[in-house]
């Protein structure tokens, strides 16, 4: 509420170094080594493994161009005007169709990264536990620390979130808000979370009382198996994002959540102060691109194609370029962009990879390390590779160069009698 | 920081009414009573003049038209994929050249209420004072409420903040982080600020090291007169907002800050978290517009025209059609989309605004009531009307309708013993 002026003992801005006024959450959100990190890795001639682009072969430009020219020329004044702040109603039916909601259910997002800030901002007081696999989604990891979460990281596997270290940490006193998973194809490790940890989480939820939070932008990506039982059907206490970023287009930014409409609505309440609303003209494009008879499975379709062929030449580079002398230990991906493993020597010492990269960076590839994606445990000597946006040649040449990047750092290491040795 | 799981006495979820957690934001913001209020007024037969939506009629549609064909035809893949947190690169340098900025000091935001809360949040903690106008907009009473500021109202007159009583309390130990000003036809006051107020507005930010918002949707909406001098060649201390919503369209949702590279840096790692860039197409769609040769000069003067035709009408219905029997005391617009004042009967006693809506409403006219505005002052007899959205015939039929609702309240007021008197 607002209240009188008051005396202030000093200015708040002279507290700080650049002269200008800083905020709580700014404090709460420190460097932006991911960022300084792409820069380095987006340098040209670089084949960069790092980054989660979206193949830009797989956007559906003509199917764009149709949209924009029926929305533009049927409903330019819908589509170019002030919109609500839930979102534009026909999306969000479409969205509830798919999810079995109610439009009460979902709100429509500047793509699910504006969701995961509502959903912070919404759910978490400053020194409220969330928990999520460590390593975790670097975007999740950055909402919820700007929001004040005391994030708590519980080990994955290769069948995501281990469930069951979570279930002895709620039975030794933990109390989280919410527990974040992103459910298929994890970003960073891959993994998709298995049929019985899902029953197993959301009967913790209904006993301990959290949100589990569903993150699914990968789900659709699927070329091998069957899906598990999506999280929102086994129990209410869950919240679903979801987003076209990897199945139409990132650059428009449309994405959505769909929950219990007690916490949708608080989002849209944070939501009229955070932006008013998701563009009118992106919703109504992507709206039309959707439900364009006969488009998105086709479409869908394509896009496994093309991804599975180059998962399939990564990993067979992985296995046939790497030789003898590294051992990269990861699963084989059956849907999603990433690959994420450890990298040792061949006699088992752990390597190093953000000291790899640099090397690896002036051998003209790069990925991310570990670290980046670290909640609490470093994951010193994991990595991850995307085979999202190169060709299938290009990424095994990618490969060839992490080999000789691999092979310069045994030759220095042994140089300097610094055999990398960390306690992973 | 990440830190170790730990116990918690109880459930943070379980204290709450409806059984989900709730952040430290959304208990701020509390109720929507704008939201409540545009959905009376929106309803079917009822002439708005509440809301500020620009013409329909004002949309470019043929040069979006244009537009989506060459961005879509050309740079596809720059328009659909993710993009940079900063912005659209040539975005970021019309703006700089626009500004008398250089791109380091522009980020392009999801419309300027996007600019409002990242810099709510990147320059203010609990408990900060942060200095506006009372009334103020809406828009920047929630971002700062949301971000837990203390809001501070100054009262404004005809040429806007009372930059002299700021002095004062700056003299009496008042140390804001910033100070908010729309700086050209306020919303919802009109007032533009006058030279000699921006002079000593940006000599006491220097003096006592606030910064100065200076947020400017409807400057070049304006018909009549020379614009003063933009507070950002005033003084360094000065972040400027802008949008595209009031001269090409709100619903693409494209606006930018510009100032102090620190406070814009800390928008920018802050935007990063909240929704990771501004959707790519909307971005390269108004780049084009902007540039687009002989556009925009010719489009800006079309929308002064037909804004200063309604303006006139709705002036003249106010002047002619509310009659001798009430008093509306409110300044000839030059510009922008709102006319502000009090109004009374004419014996002086103040009309409740508040109480007086739901009966104009049923006469088939909406306003929005002045303690809408409210920062500390009620505002309890003013009310905002915009001149945007309806024709000059639609804007005297609306007066008429007030003038309809005003008789049916004197009249309900005198049968009931009660003329509303309150204090202001």
């Amino acid at each position: 509420m607002a209240t009188d002026p008051r005396a202030q003992p000093a200015s708040p801005a002279a507290a700080h170094p650049h002269g200008f006024p800083t905020g709580d959450a700014i404090a709460r959100t420190g460097s932006s080594a991911i960022r300084d990190l792409l820069e380095i890795t987006e340098q040209p001639g670089v084949l960069s493994l790092a980054g989660g682009l979206p193949s830009p072969e797989g956007f559906p430009v003509a199917a764009f161009e149709r949209a924009s020219a029926a929305v533009l020329g049927i409903s330019a004044t819908g589509a170019l005007q002030y919109g609500t702040t839930e979102g534009h109603r026909p999306l969000r039916e479409w969205v509830a169709g798919r999810y079995g909601s109610t439009p009460d259910g979902v709100v429509v997002t500047h793509g699910s990264q504006q969701a995961l800030d509502l959903l912070a901002r919404a759910t978490t007081r400053a020194g409220d536990p969330v928990v999520l696999a460590d390593p975790g989604y670097i975007g999740a990891i950055q909402a919820f620390r700007a929001a004040g979460a005391d994030l708590v990281g519980v080990p994955a596997d290769h069948d995501g979130l281990r469930v069951d270290v979570l279930e002895d940490r709620l039975a030794d006193g933990l109390r989280p808000t919410l527990v974040y998973v992103v459910a298929n194809f994890d970003n960073p490790s891959g993994a998709t979370l298995g049929e019985d940890r899902r029953r197993r989480l959301a009967d913790l939820a209904d006993r301990y009382g959290f949100l589990v939070v569903e993150d699914d932008p990968y789900g659709q990506l699927r070329w091998r198996g069957e899906a598990p039982t999506a999280l929102r059907s086994l129990t209410d206490r869950c919240l679903s994002l979801g987003t076209v970023s990897k199945v139409l287009s990132p650059g428009l930014r449309v994405g959505w959540a769909v929950g219990p409409p007690p916490v949708v609505r608080s989002m849209v309440v944070l939501k009229q102060a955070a932006d008013l609303h998701t563009s009118s003209l992106t919703q109504h494009l992507v709206h039309h691109v959707l439900t364009e008879p006969g488009f998105l499975d086709d479409h869908l379709a394509g896009l496994r194609t093309r991804y599975r062929a180059q998962a399939e030449a990564l990993v067979a580079a992985l296995r046939d370029v790497l030789g003898d002398a590294f051992a990269f230990a990861f699963a084989q991906p059956d849907g999603g962009m990433f690959v994420w493993g450890d990298v040792s020597s061949a006699d088992g010492a752990p390597v190093d990879t953000a000291a790899l990269l640099p090397v690896a960076v002036a051998r003209g590839m790069a990925f991310v390390p570990g670290t980046a994606f670290s909640v609490s445990e470093p994951h010193r000597s994991a990595m991850r590779l995307s085979f999202a946006t190169g060709t299938p040649a290009e990424l095994a040449e990618g490969v060839a160069r992490l080999a000789a990047a691999l092979a310069d750092v045994a030759t220095a290491d042994i140089a300097a009698g610094q055999v990398s040795a960390n306690p992973r």
